[in-house]
């Protein structure tokens, strides 16, 4: 990059309030950020290093004021930062075209502007949308349908009949479609029973990285629109997630159980099957959420409660060597008083 | 499918209470289920949905009654419906014959009616069963053997001298064989030690996907007979799984601990290392194991307990507010009677 | 081997107590071993197998006497083990040469001693070390370093910028360079923060099978010199890990938290965000830290709290029936009291 902070004000459409003419370089956080970098201003925790930042612009709110720092007022200077990194960064992907190396099954479609990379075995009847960029050394089973400008990163599996929507990012090492964990125990001994299902990704949702999916029984396991999801998380058969979620790396969700939209599931979560979680609930991490939970309830703890209450139950806890004292201490005053009666 | 009720009921030794004459044309769950779907119910908590299903047939146990659906009497409703799943279904497994791409090492053997994907590598002296099938893009170490009729799915890593049985279905992702996490710290640095034993699975194991079981450090890692393994879990070097366990997904366990035969671990469980647990323990979720459990015990908890201990327990640490208000009580009507007398 | 115990002794500089010209042929662990084995004893909680351990030799500290058994004396009984095995073994990496099918960008340096498996991929601009072994369908992105003398398995995933130091080894299925899980919420719809930065790994660092480390959003997430990781570890993006830190299987750390040097987290610990866990520190398995760890502290629970703490109020827990009989009595004994006044 090498344009001034009036130019970066006006692709982000913010106010400058000191130097406009200053050449900005790069990007950078606010403590690391070196002369030459502009960073961005968004999280009170942040507010000491306002002065003391070595960059050269500031992006951030109205409210923020600085006698010696450029600054650029917009509304939400974490969005302007993150857009105007995307405006100026060249993307990051250099795949193109369909490397000679590439196995196409029968009948396979790939719209326009597809990139897919050496090694990726696609088998029969799938469907590629435009756009699409699929690194090298992955797998696409038959029947399975991959929407518009999706992303999928090196050595993902994609089982058969499986669809997948629009601008969906998939990390590397993911499974999606592996079979679903059932089993009918006759006299100790554990029958398979077929996951006929399939799973169905909709539109925006990201994926990290050696994440697993498993295929329904019989229907769908189902991704919600807008969805987010971190690395090694588990969802097991039969899980319908819904929109804007956030589930947080090494969560896992047993079968068959429902989550609202915008819910939030902190790192390494567990949920029991056959549940539902409320619209923009959020769980803290390490819970274990053993019963459905009402919308927009914030839980914690294991087994998960309320958050007042599992805090309130917590602070207990930890007065605990002091309770034993107190009821200690009353006994030998109660004997003193038995005694003296 | 395009059978009738009375056909069906042929194909699984059931008796027919109703039109035996309906048309059956697909599977579902018994919420899910349209008219033309045969559905199954075993699970008492899913009897209200008996009259209100759409499905056409119900495959259920001669002790459920029903004045206007058609039912098919099964000792085991939830295995006669797997079976018949199985029975009706082409496989959908499609890979034949070896694939062109498909590098073999020096003096590996494939016995008859394997297939394998494209790009999968086999370095030498590997042994493939009778109707094994490898899919694309795997890697099996050498001096490794591979039973019959395994299904290995996409981008499973097999390191070298590997035992897989027979009947073994390994989902994608997962890595059989690194090496055991053990150093010796001298003087601060930690120095790896050679892992040079290896892994054996023994016959009709099922493991998920993204799993990890590392080798042992002389003898080997062992998955006994019939365990199913559920995706993302951890089996470290040296540790002994027992038959016909089940090993929900996200479990850890920690080195050189042996199971039982019929043991269950709950999903995200963690297990220490050096410890023993006894035949038919169950482990519920996200307990942390430290000590070694008795057989035919169910313990929960950090660290796990007997189920009915940990309960107890936990229902005192719900009720701990309430405890400090009282213990509070007291104190102030002890006051009360040492100030009157 | 074939080797006599004083030839062994000669090796490991270890001294001879007994009879020096028995024949050794393999290794093994005390409790397993063999006629014709050697082991070693260093754990106490082994010294019980030190007469009946078939093994024909024994290398331990001077302290150890026996009577019958023939004994290698040496300082560290763990690290000789594993120095004669590496000794002794042939490697059982059998990679020469570039594999025809591996696919090379433009600009791909290779130093001399360079081994690469069939069908992986190296984009644009790579450099890799000398004597550098990477394993059948692995990706390496573009503008990637690799050191000398690595070890990568098969099917790891590098993305492009990445930098791996020297004697690094990375287990199969490990995907570094993921993108970060970053987000602007604005009304309820996720954007994604583009991931910038990048992942460096210091020299004589061991990576588990199927783990993920996250880029960072601008600058480098960063795993220091000698630091060990276990299997099915998640790395979040900007963190930090100081020197000889061991992270055990299923940790997960969050965004932009930093370790100091000697760290030992167990497994299945979760970290939060934005803190620092100092020097030496040592968290127990399973416990969720969400705050700062003062250097050479040992925690543990959930949330950890310094381990004789959390030990202590354990034990009151535990006890917690009892405490509410203990108040129970009291109250009755109270009340009696009062009734007599």
């Amino acid at each position: 990059m090498n344009k001034t902070v009036k130019e970066i004000a006006a692709l982000i459409k913010g106010e400058v309030v000191g130097d406009g003419d200053i050449v900005i370089r790069g990007f950078a956080g606010i403590k690391e950020a070196q002369k030459g970098d502009i960073t961005f201003l968004s999280n009170p925790r942040y507010l000491s290093f306002l002065e003391i930042t070595q960059a050269s612009a500031i992006i951030t709110t109205p409210d923020i004021k600085s006698s010696q720092k450029t600054l650029i007022y917009v509304d939400n200077p974490s969005l302007a930062f993150a857009n105007l990194m995307m405006l100026i960064n060249p993307s990051p992907i250099k795949l193109e075209g369909i490397h000679p190396t590439v196995v196409l099954g029968k009948n396979v479609k790939l719209d326009r502007n597809v990139a897919i990379g050496a090694y990726t075995v696609i088998e029969d009847n799938v469907c590629v949308g435009r756009g699409t960029v699929i690194y090298p050394a992955c797998f696409i089973g038959y029947d399975s349908r991959i929407g518009e400008d999706c992303l999928i990163y090196s050595h993902v599996s994609i089982r058969e009949r499986i669809v997948v929507g629009n601008r969906v990012i998939i990390h590397s090492g993911t499974v999606i479609g592996s079979d679903g964990f059932g089993f009918v125990n006759v006299e100790g001994i554990h029958h398979k029973i077929p996951q006929l299902g399939t799973v169905e990704i909709a539109d925006d949702v990201e994926i990290g990285a050696n994440v697993t999916i498993d295929r329904a029984r019989f229907d769908k396991t189902f991704i919600g629109r807008g969805t987010k999801i971190d690395n090694l998380v588990h969802i097991a058969h039969n899980v319908v997630i819904g929109e804007n979620c956030l589930i947080v790396a090494q969560v896992g969700i047993s079968g068959s159980t429902t989550l609202g939209n915008s819910v939030t599931l902190a790192g390494q979560v567990g949920v029991v099957g056959h549940i539902h979680i409320g619209d923009g609930a959020v769980v803290a991490a390490q819970s274990g959420v053993s019963k459905s939970i009402p919308a927009h309830t914030q839980v914690w703890g294991y087994p998960a409660k309320p958050f007042t209450l599992a805090k309130r139950i917590n602070a207990c806890v930890q007065r605990l060597p002091l309770l034993y004292k107190t009821v200690e201490e009353l006994k030998k005053r109660l004997k003193e008083l038995e005694e003296r009666i």
